[in-house]
């Protein structure tokens, strides 16, 4: 066996796709375990290990009901139970001129699930797809994989992060099959306004291409722009979003997601592009039915203040995290997060002595004060940083001062 | 958008995938709504609808645990939470003659999810892998989805369903990747000897391919053969098995599996094949962290009555199952099933008017007496039937009862 495997040797493919979670597990070697100081993850937008960020007792109330009434322990139909694709359908429906049907919903294992699914079905031999830099690495792995070409549309830091749309025209051509667009952003933080959403949806239609609106963090806003779903624009061109429990309901661990077909010309039913994702889902791995059967009562009965609670927190958590970072001359925040829960700044490695680049910066950092932040070279930013703020005050405060701290003694700089 | 997807098309490959779900989705069509008669299913392997088949309070009381703690709400590491790796390989070892450790465990969602993962990371350019006839046609469909050509391989009624090898090495070649055994049998509902097993481990290593040993139903037996796992001949040659806890615990929604490498002379480390699992299991859905935090209690606690009880019950059911259909002059047993939860039976066409084959024969079946059972066409044996029998006898009896009813309808014999 060993010889037959070493003669074709592993997929190169295989090797090229990085995760956040691979990078973050590097990054936290470095952690001294015997360190008085406890470490502080501002690397991921998982907030669920703090107590103030635990799930409504709703959401743990209707699995519980799942779980007891039996009912729900067996397979469920691959796109998903009919009664939790409706439930999704009608709780998208509210913020959309049209109304979505049980058919428009697949519900996956998270969003991350649903990833895979949409660029898969749209692999096709020699294509590529338009992704946005900074962006989300799960796009770029899978593409990666698939033998799609990525090519990096811009976003824009001194315009709010929005697309630079020119630069989308430009890198597309013939063989593009979709681009992605992620709001509210992450890693940006920032909340597109409706009439940059028109645009870039006359600019997917114009270009032929398939609109993949990533949701996630839908309705975690909390600065001056309200959250509008690309949906809306679906008369325009079709529109898939990709929607999870993850980040609303606080349980990334739950794995369910959905990916919804805004589509009321029927353009994606007519191009196959739909059935062809029923066909691939049958074939993928399911959501489980316990968490099916409780969405239909997670999302009637959620009640109105616990979403409206988290976004107090994440509004808190973001100011907490702006009015720090502008206070360390040796990071430049362009914007303050207006949505989802992390935020994008740039590294002014001229006034840090010794620091390579902002790997070197996350690996010392992690090393010398217990602090976990992303390098922006994974999310396609070189030399910036991403700060998740999606953390209690207290963890984030302190964090941001360690950063501060970890600078200061890193200074070229006579102060 | 439609002229460039025009040009396309879609993925051949992807319209080529056939599943259980789909041809049962489509049998089931046939049943009529206003039917006095309730539906009786047997076409697939998912008792949980029936009373007699819940699972035990043990595993109810865990997940509740695991959801009030509010400790596995989060993201788990790709490769699964360390307990809970730690649990399965735990409870594995019991039954080998080495121990597993942590680091042999990937949790998957579900064992489907577990053959998507280990086809994907085996396939080449070019390669081949060998597949039991009949067989699960999860196996067939990946492979398809991958380019990788299918070679089927016999089992062989007349000795109760064991692996042609002769046939095995005849098919085999040095683009031969792996064999997949299914132990205890779905759908022949066989059980193999160890001298049987570790004949196939000497075949595997004498090719050398990788063995993927499904025990999917592992411990689910009630013939002459105890349950022998495939990995107790892991130092003859490597074996990836796969795991769940569908049908031991009669959760198949509960979505949570595994892979397991038997692998004590290291040689899927030296060969690469793990580090690339790790890699693809990376960018590859997550099983709900919910229960991989129940898993290590559900696999401590779980009474041993619990099993035997449902072994106690398989073999009643399975019993009831045989001396029906031997019965059906219409239908020929070559064995009473020994194991897993369904067994082959072969139509006799001949003595049946105007029944095309076996899907018309299912098809005909659905519509005229509401009973559902899958056609060996589907697992590779034209002209034959899969039959379930994980239900309650009462209903098991009264399909089979169905199923004489129509065979003599259509009968061209003169009785
Ligand atoms: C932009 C974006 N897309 C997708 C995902 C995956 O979400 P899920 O937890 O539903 O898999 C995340 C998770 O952080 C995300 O930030
Ligand atoms: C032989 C075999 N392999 C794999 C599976 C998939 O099992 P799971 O429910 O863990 O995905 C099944 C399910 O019926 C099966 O019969």
């Amino acid at each position: 066996m060993e010889n037959k495997f070493a003669k074709w040797g592993l997929k190169g493919q295989k090797e090229a796709t990085v995760t956040i979670r691979d990078i973050l597990e590097t990054i936290k070697k470095q952690v001294k375990k015997d360190d008085e100081k406890p470490m502080i993850h501002l690397g991921h937008g998982d907030p669920s290990a703090y107590s103030c960020f635990r799930t409504t007792p709703v959401a743990e109330e209707a699995v519980n009901r799942a779980l007891r009434s039996a009912k729900f322990n067996g397979y469920a139909p691959a796109a998903g139970l009919p009664e939790s694709r409706r439930a999704v359908a009608e709780f998208l429906s509210k913020d959309l001129p049209y109304k979505l049907s049980e058919e428009d919903i697949f519900i996956t294992a998270g969003a991350a699930h649903a990833i895979e699914l949409i660029l898969t079905v749209l692999a096709r031999p020699g294509a590529n797809i338009l992704l946005p830099r900074p962006g989300y690495p799960s796009y770029e792995a899978h593409s990666t994989f698939l033998d799609q070409e990525v090519r990096n549309f811009d976003l824009l830091p001194e315009k709010g992060w929005e697309i630079d749309l020119d630069g989308v025209e430009a890198l597309a051509d013939d063989n593009t099959v979709a681009m992605v667009v992620i709001n509210p952003g992450n890693p940006s933080g920032s909340v597109f306004t409706p009439e940059h959403l028109q645009k870039i949806a006359e600019t997917a239609k114009r270009l032929g291409i398939v609109l993949i609106s990533d949701e996630v963090y839908y309705d975690l806003v909390f600065g001056g722009n309200k959250f509008v779903p690309m949906g809306v624009f679906g008369s325009v061109t079709p529109v898939v979003s990709l929607g999870t429990m993850s980040k609303r309901w606080l349980v990334p661990g739950w794995r369910l997601g959905w990916i919804a077909l805004s589509d009321p010309n029927g353009i994606l039913k007519r191009t196959g592009i739909t059935d062809c994702i029923k066909k691939y889902r049958n074939i993928s791995p399911d959501s489980t039915t316990l968490i099916q059967g409780a969405i239909p009562e997670i999302l009637e009965k959620t009640p109105k203040d616990f979403i409206s609670n988290i976004v107090v927190l994440l509004r808190e958590a973001a100011e907490a995290c702006y009015s720090n970072i502008i206070e360390i001359p040796y990071l430049d925040s362009p914007q303050k997060p207006e949505g989802a829960m992390s935020t994008m700044v740039k590294l002014n490695l001229d006034m840090l002595e010794g620091i390579e680049d902002d790997m070197d910066f996350c690996l010392r950092l992690a090393k010398e004060e217990s602090v976990l932040v992303l390098p922006g070279s994974v999310l396609g930013l070189k030399n910036w940083l991403r700060i998740s703020f999606a953390t209690d005050v207290a963890s984030l405060e302190e964090g941001l001062q360690r950063i501060k701290a970890f600078c200061l003694r890193h200074s070229n700089m006579i102060m």
